[in-house]
């Protein structure tokens, strides 16, 4: 197949793409925003949308017991393992149209495109419509996300399913899974809904989170992997509450000055692995003193914050998770305060695939798409099929001011060029 | 007067200042410790106490136009300028029972025991019984309290009448001190309820409200100066809320770590000032980024926070204001985010005269008291008396517990060598 006549066939079929992404940010339209729930009826609004836009190209189309959607062209060697390609259709509150659903719709543009060319690939292609990938923007307690493709691979937990409570029902994830008409005992078996012998990889295009892309002008990115995290949900510091002129310094146990002494130090170690090349963010997002206790004329006696460190490599995450706890006693010492950190909720990181990472490089020079390598900040269902042992490759399109906010700005033709390169790719 | 008559004559009359205190703590009790709200009846029952054991020694009487109560014992010149001494008589919401009220039942008892000796003073020696030290804990926007003492003094400005407004009722403070039957328009057109030609200076007995004679097992102190502040009430970092995951560190402009640098920063600038035997304490009471917005895994884009800076010498206060200034500049330039500090509200410090000062130590030594000297990080009445150009001076008790809060605790022995001490001073 020609490179050119490729780029055409996918050009060609990049309306019916705009198209559903409009209908879509229609029909599920918030306040701001869009805001496709979780196993609600938004999300589900976007699976059916999708289901018939599969069928109207004659695609196969098939459903799992945890409601993620499997659409499918066929190969002309149907027993050779074949690709699967996707991303989720929920959103978070409140969100973006792009985030998750152009790598869905990015995946059914490439089948319309080679049903245009009358090509039939060598392996099945399936674009997979994943549910519940933003679950804990939903669900309270429902800390690792990703519900849908980890419930196909088999590896999502009871634990999770009964934990997690949504934030308006009160009702567990399990509820709401079951109301949705999926089936929580499979899930919680650890059934799997993809056999892992038939699929040669998977390969998800989703937009750029992060401001790279548009600040270094280049409209598409191969991720080198994506970072795990080491997160504190629930630190403190307990000092001790004084009166804030009589009280010398060596009577007190300061809660900010402890609190604020710790980030500074981690952010100077964040500044040593940035020079040694090494790969991290370190962010404090939440950091408050006690609104209830605390005054302008108080030595605060309590803070509360959280962290959020993340690397592509799981031995610099180990190295900044026990430099914290070192931190933190040394400072809690000297400081006459205790640090309370709690544990570490550890996601591990997920390299993607070498060899696709590299094919996708050469697609981009053959269609002279220029392409950046870059990390994924950001979590997505990529990382659960690299953990269940799938080679996994992302393509990143270029997204100005981030995601998960009504903001999110996708220009329609790095969209497409994004789309030649995945087409490209699941043709070869 | 031989020192030992006068001991033996100050606690024979002690149990009348014990008698007092215990009849306050029971008659303006709250759910947790006492409440004698600013111009509340709860501080009316205390001066109608206070009115009413005078009376009971045959002291003369009079309330100004502000409601502060005066109990003077004739000197035998009653031409020669007096002391003043005293305290005031509310207190905090659910704060303790000694704060205040300690040093104007220790001048009761002073004039008692003198009393019970038979001695009259060469000059006249007034107890005064203050109203509104407080008022910043229950009138929202009285900022620099001590209503009572610069109402007398003539410093008490119309603005903050009408600008300080009760937190209870709504209204503001001149309605209050109408409807408790006092002159606003007295208080607000600068009159004096004090000679100042009549009065040879002021000196006051309160709690230390700090730990450093418990600590250092001294039952009294020397007040050498009281600190003045320089204070942030509503500071803020603007920086930008991004993605904790997908941005790099060269595209955040991150509040917390700006403010944590900041914080850290005049830390270290408070300890520079320590080790050069400055006096200054430094503390940041609130810190918190908008529960609306931050999340776990967002660049925070907003902090907001306070700033306490107290010294004895204004120098110093004006030096870390400057460093505060050039600090938040620099930092913001570096880290890409704005501080909105606002302005320093600045209340200058007092030096407690020097001769006084001298006398109360002689006093003590004559006495076989072992006293202290030392700053007071808070402010008192006595502040107000040295800005309108009084002699001042004070006497600190010993006190666990700090005090605005129900554990003060003053061990009535303390009280009466205190005590010991106001009167051989007063009288001599």
């Amino acid at each position: 197949m020609k490179a050119n006549a490729l780029k055409k066939a996918v050009d060609a079929a990049m309306p019916l793409g705009i198209e559903l992404l409009e209908t879509l940010r229609t029909e599920t339209a918030d306040r701001a925003g869009v805001s496709r729930e979780t196993y609600g009826p938004k999300e589900q609004f976007a699976h059916d949308l999708l289901r018939k836009a599969a069928e109207n190209l004659d695609l196969e189309t098939r459903i799992d017991f945890a409601g993620n959607l499997y659409m499918t062209l066929a190969g002309s060697d149907r027993s050779a393992p074949g690709w699967i390609t996707g991303s989720h259709l929920d959103s978070v509150p409140m969100g973006g149209n792009f985030d998750g659903a152009a790598g869905v719709i990015a995946g059914l543009v490439a089948l319309a495109a080679l049903r245009k060319l009358g090509h039939s690939p060598a392996r099945d292609i399936t674009v997979m419509g994943i549910r519940a990938e933003e679950a804990s923007s939903w669900f309270a307690g429902s800390h690792n996300g990703h519900l849908g493709s980890r419930a196909a691979l088999g590896m999502l937990p009871r634990s999770e399913l009964d934990g997690a409570i949504n934030s308006r029902s009160g009702r567990t994830l399990a509820q709401h899974i079951a109301d949705a008409g999926f089936d929580v005992d499979a899930i919680a078996a650890g059934r799997q809904a993809l056999d892992r012998d038939r699929y040669r990889g998977y390969i998800e295009l989703h937009i750029e989170q992060g401001p790279v892309l548009e600040n270094r002008a280049i409209p598409v990115g191969i991720v080198t992997g994506i970072r795990g995290s080491a997160r504190l949900r629930s630190a403190r510091c307990i000092g001790e509450y004084t009166h804030s002129g009589a009280v010398p310094h060596e009577y007190r146990s300061d809660a900010v000055l402890a609190t604020a002494e710790l980030c500074y130090q981690l952010d100077r170690e964040w500044e040593a692995v940035r020079k040694a090349n090494g790969d991290l963010v370190f962010t404090v997002g939440k950091l408050y003193t006690d609104s209830k206790a605390h005054a302008l004329t108080k030595v605060p006696g309590e803070t509360a914050f959280t962290m959020d460190l993340r690397s592509q490599h799981l031995g610099t995450l180990e190295d900044m998770m026990a430099k914290t706890r070192a931190l933190a006693d040394e400072i809690g010492r000297r400081r006459r305060v205790r640090f309370e950190l709690g544990e570490f909720n550890i996601s591990p990181p997920a390299i993607m695939d070498a060899s696709l990472q590299a094919q996708l490089s050469d697609v981009a020079r053959e269609l002279g798409i220029d392409a950046l390598a870059l990390p994924s900040g950001a979590g997505h269902d990529a990382q659960d099929f690299a953990h269940a042992g799938y080679p996994a490759a992302m393509i990143f399109v270029r997204n100005a001011h981030g995601s998960h906010n009504p903001h999110e700005a996708l220009d329609p033709a790095d969209l497409a060029l994004g789309t030649q390169l995945l087409t490209r790719f699941l043709a070869s």
